[in-house]
């Protein structure tokens, strides 16, 4: 039984591979950056959009919001003006707890592709499944908050192995935890040797800059021929 | 397709349920009462299990650790001298993102259920499908830390909606956030009118004693004939 179930949910993982790689392409016939922000519930991804949407120098950009139901972050990113597409995944399971490549083709006729050359994928609040299934990003950004403890890149290693750039948000919270960051970067590190890694408040704004200028940088990157 | 996939995803709760009632049965037939703690990764379930399990007034307990990798919470609580039973998840998937009621079956045998009054399953840190799953529990624990934000009732609601007590917990971070207290407490009240909450800090010890009381009433509480 096991090494049956084991094998459906490769041929799952396979297809949705295949469906990604399709959506990489329509990504890149349109010079369109996208980019898969993911994290645990409430790590503060919707806040560091908003501290950054609105002021991206000329990179015009667009938000996929993925939520299991209603459209809270979406209408908190209305006021930047930048165009924001909700996905809801319940109607699939009482409530997918990931985006799949498949969920994200289904939004693409609703994607403003021709005016944006910078798309975010707001995952679902999740340290697991997201991780799993490539949605045809370019680069995936893992949000990590000081309050979740620093055990969190060996507890959940596949989140923390699979992404481009580690942001560590809440630092002004640090003086009132008992949180050791040094151990913190050393698991990032142990899990996903190099990878680079920035420390923000979203709520101050300490940061903030070096986050943007990493949005912007990878806008700037020309597609792969 | 749609309707195909929602009717395979019934059936599998279905079984679920199956397995569910018959890990019950088992529980009850030893007098065991059984609670199943969930959570978003880091919001303190296991700092609160270390505030209170070496201290539950000759209730003897015993915790079934859910992780998708490692035993890192298990050693914290080892030093409790309570028996811990280690269950990864990641055999299945790269990672389930929850327990279901037959994971939990494939450790009964690891379980000492002749010598304990009280069962703590502590989930995987996952605010969607842990929800989904029954394990056979008599009772549903959710715990929401205050840095998570006060929208979680509204885009979990299954999870807040299926719990018979929330637990707010690091409430010794509010006065360092921008956080609305009211709020969250409504937006529980709207998803799950008169559940139980209570307010603690397990980094503090605040309003741990009525978390203990309440794990005791539940130890106590006759099993259904």
């Amino acid at each position: 039984m096991h090494r049956v179930k084991v094998r459906v949910v490769e041929d799952a993982l396979d297809a949705n591979n295949t469906i990604a790689r399709a959506n990489r392409d329509d990504f890149d016939r349109r010079d369109v950056t996208v980019v898969n922000l993911m994290s645990a519930p409430g790590a503060g991804k919707t806040t560091l959009l908003e501290r950054v949407l609105g002021s991206l120098d000329g990179v015009r950009a667009g938000v996929l919001e993925g939520d299991v139901q209603g459209s809270y972050d979406a209408d908190r990113l209305a006021s930047l003006h930048v165009p924001v597409t909700q996905l809801n995944t319940d109607p699939g399971f009482g409530g997918e707890c990931h985006l799949d490549a498949n969920m994200v083709r289904s939004a693409l006729p609703e994607l403003p592709l021709e005016d944006i050359d910078l798309l975010v994928i707001e995952n679902v609040g999740n340290l697991v499944c997201p991780a799993e299934f490539r949605v045809g990003e370019d680069a995936r950004i893992m949000v990590s908050s000081v309050t979740e403890g620093e055990d969190k890149p060996l507890k959940y290693p596949l989140m923390f192995r699979t992404c481009e750039l580690v942001v560590v948000n809440k630092i002004d919270l640090l003086p009132h935890l008992d949180f050791d960051l040094d151990a913190l970067l050393a698991n990032i590190e142990a899990v996903n040797p190099g990878v680079p890694r920035m420390l923000v408040s979203a709520r101050t704004g300490e940061g903030v800059d070096a986050w943007r200028d990493w949005l912007l940088d990878q806008a700037a990157r020309e597609v792969p021929a």
